[in-house]
Formats: C-alpha cells, sequence, structure tokens
C-alpha cells in the first residue's frame, strides 16, 4: 500500500488545515498516513532563525493570515487568528508521542489544531491539552505525567532529528515511502499522487513505465 | 471583465511555469492579465535579506530546485538547472518595460525563462536579450539603447515601489481588481477563480450573493 508520513508542527498555522483533511484525501488515495509531530524551532535554528518566519518577516506574515484564513474559508473550516503566536508546540507534540495517545494521534491532532485556530485556546497550558484528552475519554493526568518521561523526551527529539535528517525545514511536510519530500499544505494532493504512481510504478517492476 | 495582475521577477525558479500556463488559464477562467516585471532584489533587502532566501537556507534551495523539476516535469515543460544562480533580471526587466517590448511583453518573457531555465542561457547578457529580440523581429540595437534611457529605469523603479506598496514580497504574485494577494505558482487558480468571484459579486450588486 502506498505510504506517507506526515510530518506537522503544533504550532504551524498552514498544518491546520493539512490535519483537517488528510484522512480523507488519503483514504480517497488509497495511501496510508504515519503521523508524525515534530518540532520545527530547533530546525529553524539550525538555519540561523530564532523566530517563526511570519514574525521575522512581517509582510510575509501578515500575507499568511489572509491566506490560511481565505483556505480555511475554502475547506469550511472555523477559523480565528490566536492571540498569541507561535504558541509552542512542545507539550502537545510530547503528549502526541506518549504510547496512550499512539492509537487516537489524529483525533488528539486535529483537537489541538481547533483548539489553537478555531477557539483561539492556549495549547501550551496543561489545562488545555488535559482537557482534549478528557474529551477523548483519556487519562489526562497518567499521560501527562508519561510526557513529561525521559522515554517520551528522547522520543521527540529523535523524530525531530529524523526530520532533520530527511532534510524539511518547514511544516506540514509529507514524505512518500521512497523519500520523496513535499512542503505545505497545498502540495498534499502531489504528495499523495506520488506516493501512488511510486508504488505503482515499482510493482510494474524493471519493465514497467518508469516516470 | 475580471482582472488579474500577474507580477513576475525574471530570476525567479517558480514564475517560469507560472509564465508558460497563466494565458491558457486565464482564457479559460475570462480573466484579463497584466503582465508585471518587478525587481525582487530591492524587496527582500528592505527585509534584510541580501540574496535569494533559496540560497540564504540551502536546505530549502535544494528542496525549490527539486520541487521546480517536478512542477516542469508535470506541465511538459523542459527544465535545466542554470550554472549560475540567482541571475540579475534587472537587464530583462527593462528591455521588457520598454515602449517597443510592451505589445509582446508576454511572449518576450517567456523566451527570457525559457532561455534561463530550459536552455541555462545567462540572462543578465545583452547578447542572450538581444537573440530573444531578433528572434521576435524587433529592433534588438535600438531596444537595448532605448532599456538604458532614464524613462525606462524609473519605470521599473515606480513598478517596483508599486509590488512593495501593495505588499508583495516574493514572486510570482497575482493580484486582483480589487486587491487581493496570491503568492505562487500554486496559486494560480485560487487567483483567477478569486478575481472571477469578486467581478460577479461586484455585479451582483448590494443584494446579490456577498462571500
Amino acid at each position: 500500500m502506498p505510504h506517507l508520513d506526515f510530518w506537522y508542527e503544533f504550532a504551524s498555522t498552514y498544518s491546520y488545515p493539512a490535519a483537517m483533511r488528510i484522512e480523507a484525501a488519503a483514504k480517497q488515495a488509497g495511501v496510508a498516513v504515519a503521523w508524525r509531530p515534530f518540532l520545527l524551532g530547533p530546525i529553524l535554528k539550525a538555519q540561523g532563525l530564532d523566530n517563526s518566519p511570519f514574525e521575522i518577516f512581517p509582510i510575509k506574515g501578515a500575507y499568511m493570515w489572509r491566506d490560511v484564513e481565505r483556505i480555511c474559508e475554502a475547506q469550511g473550516l472555523a477559523f480565528r487568528r490566536p492571540d498569541a503566536f507561535p504558541q509552542s508546540g512542545l507539550l502537545a507534540a510530547r503528549v502526541a508521542l506518549t504510547a496512550a495517545v499512539a492509537p487516537v494521534r489524529p483525533a488528539f491532532s486535529r483537537k489541538v489544531y481547533l483548539a489553537q485556530f478555531a477557539e483561539g485556546r492556549p495549547i501550551a497550558e496543561e489545562e488545555t491539552i488535559s482537557a482534549i484528552l478528557t474529551a477523548l475519554k483519556l487519562d489526562a493526568e497518567a499521560i501527562l505525567d508519561d510526557s513529561r518521561s525521559q522515554m517520551v523526551k528522547e522520543r521527540l527529539r529523535a523524530e525531530t532529528a529524523e526530520a532533520m535528517r530527511v532534510h524539511l525545514f518547514g511544516a506540514p511536510s509529507f514524505v512518500t515511502g521512497k523519500g520523496e519530500v513535499f512542503w505545505g499544505n497545498d502540495r498534499l494532493d502531489a504528495a499523495l499522487a506520488w506516493a501512488v504512481q511510486e508504488t505503482q510504478t515499482e510493482r510494474a517492476g524493471p519493465t514497467g513505465a518508469t516516470r
């Protein structure tokens, strides 16, 4: 089955519409998706950026807010610009990587994006995350405890290192089974098509069609 | 008739596929397009960037080359990564703004992009531009003379100032008749649809449908 890694950062505005539509789009395309939260901050820092590019370049930032607003409207998604930007995605990413949340990671992640970009809630605060976990009928206290463990912290560091290893520099990004990288919500459909195509090419073998 | 300003920089890789497809796409959508070359350098400089972001951030740059290669392949466009990047688009932009080239500005511009990104030729050199003008059956020598005039230099400065005034920060960008800005080759279709929609809304008047 064709495969796509969906790399997302909880603080990323464009990851929100991607997270809300990727499951339906992938199902239709017949592609299996792995949800992989990571931290963009360390990756930007390694490139000499100590803040969101949308803050460093305010003209680009102003455009981004308008663009995301349009995209959400076209997608039928609620959108409200949060008071604070960027928010830290650290807590949400660690919680997403706990063993208890793993089976519902997509649903958890969508709820975090909705809290942040539809309801204007602070996702760096335990209260917000706790309420989301409770709504998912999970043991919020036990999961928050686990999210502070060395093992979970290390897991997030390893995922972020892997994102850097495959040369990601923004979110959302999509990486096919064979390592083709696509950056940006607007590349989701191209990424899905590529993932399908590369599996078909593989199946066809050396005498089959090549791209 | 719905209107779209097509703002492009001759050095911009993503402007190449946009320039090659905008006329057919606009015709199909029923949108009139104004081709407006400008210089991105002074705009980036005002934001503290003294080179192409693709050079300042090499991981993003490497991705861009792969992405443009894929886009060109999907669009059936020849693509060859030029030896030098970014090239100066100054000469080409001035020539594009001369009175003699104005009536064939789209054809001239497409030839400059093909020379740069399909044939790997140096577009900052008069020889390359001269050959393109001659191929268009224009008086290359007279036009190059005119491109050095104060009037043409001032025209390009004014266009670049206008691009900055409407908050452009990258190329290609598309601006509708009512000032809605879209950035990036991948937003061309959304920009055309917006231009059509805003004209329909206007025609419907105050009792008509609103967006």
